[in-house]
């Protein structure tokens, strides 16, 4: 995760962070660039199309387009967005469920080697959480036709650990049946943030959405030279670069948070939340 | 589910994916085409209509009437994805809760065949809601004068099923009456899932905005043609079947994924899940 | 519940179902209609107004207030369609809390007597709760000076009925104290739910809202004409028409389904509901 | 709350209830209107400033910035009606959770002195809920420097007296174990309702909105006429009535609605609500 | 959290507030009014180009950004009034959750030093809740390489002795079992809450949309002259100042109060939510 302070908007305008969509976009902006000139000259000193042809009038289509194309890119955001923030909120979660956990644990288990048990298997999931988020074949579950996953799922292992722990002080009379109960919801919480976890890692959204928005998107651009020429003149050089770069930026942003794990300069640093979250349990337990 | 990925646009852009929208609109589009061409031949060289025909004006209605359909498609698109998306979240919730179930009973269970079970009946209630899901009885149960359904409904039949086993076990002793309670929850939640599950398939949009979109959607393009050609010349054609391109694609990819338990290509990989859930289950108890 | 293909676009288009809006819009699309020929004769031929009257620019007004308006009919469709759609979810809930409830109780009672009490007292809540929802009285509980409900609170009094029994068997030790915790969430659910639908049904979204919506919709199409009859000729007819069109049939949809608990065309079916509930029920206890 | 059928356009165009932002808004459509009139005095006749004057591109600032005036407007709208909403939902909560918390008691408790004591304190519970969230004080319990509250917090009396009567009947084994923890769950319902209607009661939307809207809608309509008298003649001064009616309205009424608990046309009938729960809990227990 | 009537026009337009935008954007407004009127005299009078020059038409590409810009800044209004709200929801449970621990406790525990304990407890976890969301510190956690947490995470500590004191008097049977289960959603809520407010603080929206919208709204804006200078003329100053204003308001107002646990004055008043949970936690126990 990237630091910095949202109200220096000196660095924000003029530092190109390596994860910046304009550094990225440098070689696609220089490509689109060169087309729009190589247009311009075709239609303005090659053919000298006049000033009333209809090519001239292409743009009452981008305009009317300019609508869709809006709105579809901030639905783009919005469900990247969403995705993203359900990542936190779902680490958030494992964080307040291993606190809670370790809290209730420490008061309940008289036995330092019991708790010495939990001290290292709260910890433990959410690190090797975070290790299955980031492996590929994590996201590649749905698909027909791979055949992976030789080696057993570990958070489910885990997690199975933790049950039998407890169902064994259980039965030792170490946790009363009211104990169970209390202990039921942040044990099963575990299941379900990973469960969650990988949703978000290998349910992208809809291969249509994402056709339909970059062939929108080239088709848009490609095709906004030939009437820009004829009012701009070359000066539909930087306007058509400049067109491309927000349009471009949005949908690769977009890319970039909607799977939140793993190692794109945005993405969640799960990594670190596994370490707090080692921290303090270390300290409660 | 179509595998894919995001950040490849090259493939995105020119790769027409037989689900992709482009190829399914071609005919529909070769059509706008021609008529396009018809209208601008009637008005341009039969009629040789004058630029100041008041037909020439017609495009102010398109330009006011842009904004109401492009939010109307993204409500459309946005309340398509929720159900697609609420879909993917009960699924999950049905692998986090068959996990969860596998995993508490695999440590309160002692013997074997108890254990064996439900080995067999948890993965069991993920495909047979499968099966049900893409029953084409499903989608119709809620219409006046359709009554299908000779056979019994089979998810609740499996449900019962672990309720009755649980209930045995509790009268036996094997479960304590505080493990019943914290079993219930992943209990109640097989038959909580199934239920949304038959919401969202039996459940389209209301008829009248599925209805309104397409007229709307019909009579906008039909129109268009009129006052282009003036401004556009035969250069109208590309431009009004890319308009009508952006604005099928959006209602035809909310029809695919409005119901997102079948077969079409974005459709969610139900199949899969209940073979990973078997997996899963079978690896815990 | 209209039933539909929602892939079939040639019917969508031509065929207008008794619920369209077309077919209800047909009368005030013709008055409008001849109003906006009355401005143009008016206009154009009786004052002869030149071209350069300031009136012909009074469009750059609707084309300011186009995106006001259509943001606001954006908002009156999601909030109509989020009520409709969370009375589905109430329904869907009701079902499910009918099933489990029925799942649970048919596998703790052991006699075939209290089984029969509540076989017929489950399907009864979902049946009576649904005369309930359609009964007039119901909308107008929430204003002031109006004082109907002689008979008592009917679904309240089925609801009373279960908990009745399931305390009584609790008192018989039929159902453990741990019993009753897990049979607690779906007996308090079906009050829960039929107060949300009460709200639904009784709370209109804020009078101020549906008036200025419609206040603005008649002003906006009554200064219509005066400017598009310059541009337009008698070709602003069926321009006004069709955007009159658009913008009420929005509004009409958005009140039909604002309800969803009535005998309109697009309201949720809840008496098949209900018997797809007595159905299930009787299938499983 | 008003009462009215959403289905009645002629009495909703027509009808200018005391509650409509028209009648509100008169004194300041008035004033607009001289002004704009000045404006266009001063403009075409006093300084006679022609028809090239750089004033009368004005309007490509207005047309810019009309998309993020309707954009905020709407972005109120939501958040002021998801705030009514939330209210009614509250109140829809505290119907449930009293009527299902008298069912449970009426059933639990056999002697009729026990339940006379609920059927008094939970209608109390709303009663003394209603009156608190009309109390001015309410509102201001977040600002620094204001230290009002002699008395104590009335809400929490009550919910407190129903705390220890349940306790002390659980002590007098008039309630078993198990149903107090199904009581439980109805009991602190009271106290987070009580406390969500304060937060909405206590909690405006963020100074700097609220004020930067109004600022924003001032300026806007104040610079709307020098640039509209040019295109618009004299019939600017209806044109930028209109507009102002628009955009003031949206303000208007989401400043009523933001606030739902209060003696606006538009607020809930909490009052009546109270009523009704007092009917029904006394039918009930 | 600024004290204001929202009905109160007149101050909102013509007062300005110390938080203001107006008046922290002064400095940049006056460098922009520099920057256009700069530009505005070397186009016009020193280069004296003509009208006709492509320059004036670079207005087509701030109309069409003008949709994108808009949207985005309300979808950055949309989201950081979301964690504002979710951040004033927070606090309101914890308000809801100590007053109802508070009560519960004050009926259970019989001997004044027990509830002497809680009194000072219970309030004490808002108050250290506080300092600890305004440290500097809590908002570096997830940042790598930097080590800071010297001393333990306090409202941990306070929550664990919470649960201390709970399970000593569960052992002294001063708390029953089925207490214990009532008692456990305030405690583990504390934690919950705690992550939850921390998971606001340390996680800014992704850098890339904040670098993003800076960047297009600097590009936007310095581009804006060089078109309006020929419409408008030295109007141009007042008007690029004006759209300045508009679009950086919602940015600052949006950085403000994304983050609303520090110091700016729209930020949420949590000392003083903590002194009030005192006050009522004190009347109660």
């Amino acid at each position: 995760m990237v630091q910095y302070n949202p109200k220096d908007w000196i660095v924000f305008i003029f530092r190109f962070h390596k994860s910046d969509t304009f550094r990225k976009l440098i070689p696609m902006m220089l490509f689109i660039g060169a087309y729009t000139g190589g247009v311009g000259y075709l239609e303005l000193e090659y053919w000298k199309l006049s000033q009333k042809n209809h090519l001239s009038n292409i743009p009452v289509m981008h305009s009317m387009l300019g609508f869709v194309i809006s709105l579809l890119l901030v639905f783009r955001t919005n469900t990247a967005y969403d995705r993203w923030w359900e990542g936190r909120k779902l680490w958030g979660a494992l964080v307040n469920n291993s606190r809670n956990l370790a809290m209730k644990l420490s008061v309940i288990l008289k036995e330092e080697h019991d708790r010495a048990y939990f001290r290292k298997l709260i910890p433990g999931y959410a690190s090797i959480l975070s290790k299955h988020l980031t492996d590929v074949e994590t996201s590649l579950q749905l698909y027909e036709g791979i055949d992976l996953d030789n080696h057993k799922h570990r958070p489910n292992q885990v997690a199975k650990m933790m049950y039998q722990k407890i169902t064994d002080l259980h039965e030792q009379k170490k946790i009363t049946g009211d104990q169970l109960i209390i202990l039921n919801a942040e044990l099963q919480s575990f299941t379900d943030i990973c469960g969650a976890c990988e949703r978000i890692k290998n349910t992208p959204i809809p291969y249509s959405y994402s056709a339909f928005i970059k062939k929108f998107i080239f088709f848009y651009i490609m095709t906004l030279p030939f009437g820009y020429v004829f009012s701009l003149g070359y000066y539909a050089i930087p306007v058509v670069i400049f067109i491309f770069y927000v349009l471009a930026s949005l949908e690769l942003i977009a890319e970039e948070i909607e799977d939140p794990f793993g190692f794109d300069a945005n993405d969640l640093p799960i990594e670190k939340i596994s370490a707090n979250i080692k921290k303090h349990v270390e300290e409660i337990i």
